[in-house]
């Protein structure tokens, strides 16, 4: 088991020296990448480029975190603890939506 | 401290009955959209909205997760326990790349 925030430290010794020279920016547009490149494996069906695709979305999640300094953990955990942040319940009770409506 | 697999069990819970009926490709959507708006945060240089997105964005990506029954803890070790995947080294050891080259 790893918890969210040792995932973060282990990022941050591994990419830290590169992330930050890369900056905000350039790390997020990264991310963004990944985030599409997911979504192809997902087209294509490929469970291990899937695994694999998870994996680097969450990777470059926490790299930007390391960035900008921001604890992934305690803003996860800060809006989503045990319950839907906007009903209040769980399981969340807000009427169900398949798209997003801005 | 949360580890990864309780958060993502945590998000099945609240989450599940709706990212179920909603599927990956929506999920997948979703995810995609709230990576936009941490953007959008992170242009406006508007901590309390950029912490709020990494929130958004880590819950949807484990709500994707559990849509495909993939364990994010798992995958995510896989590729990158406590070294850089590509170089082997911890810290990471490969040439400096400022943007994606694919």
């Amino acid at each position: 088991m790893v918890s969210v925030k040792e995932f973060q430290e282990i990022m941050r010794r591994i990419y830290f020296n590169k992330d930050s020279k890369r900056g905000a920016e350039d790390t997020h547009k990264w991310l963004e990448d990944e985030v599409k490149e997911l979504g192809e494996a997902l087209q294509n069906n490929d469970i291990k480029a899937i695994e694999n695709e998870f994996a680097d979305v969450f990777a470059w999640l926490t790299s930007l975190a390391n960035v900008l300094e921001i604890d992934l953990e305690r803003a996860t955990l800060r809006k989503y603890e045990n319950r839907c942040p906007k009903c209040g319940s769980s399981p969340c009770e807000c009427p169900f939506r398949k798209r997003r409506v801005k």
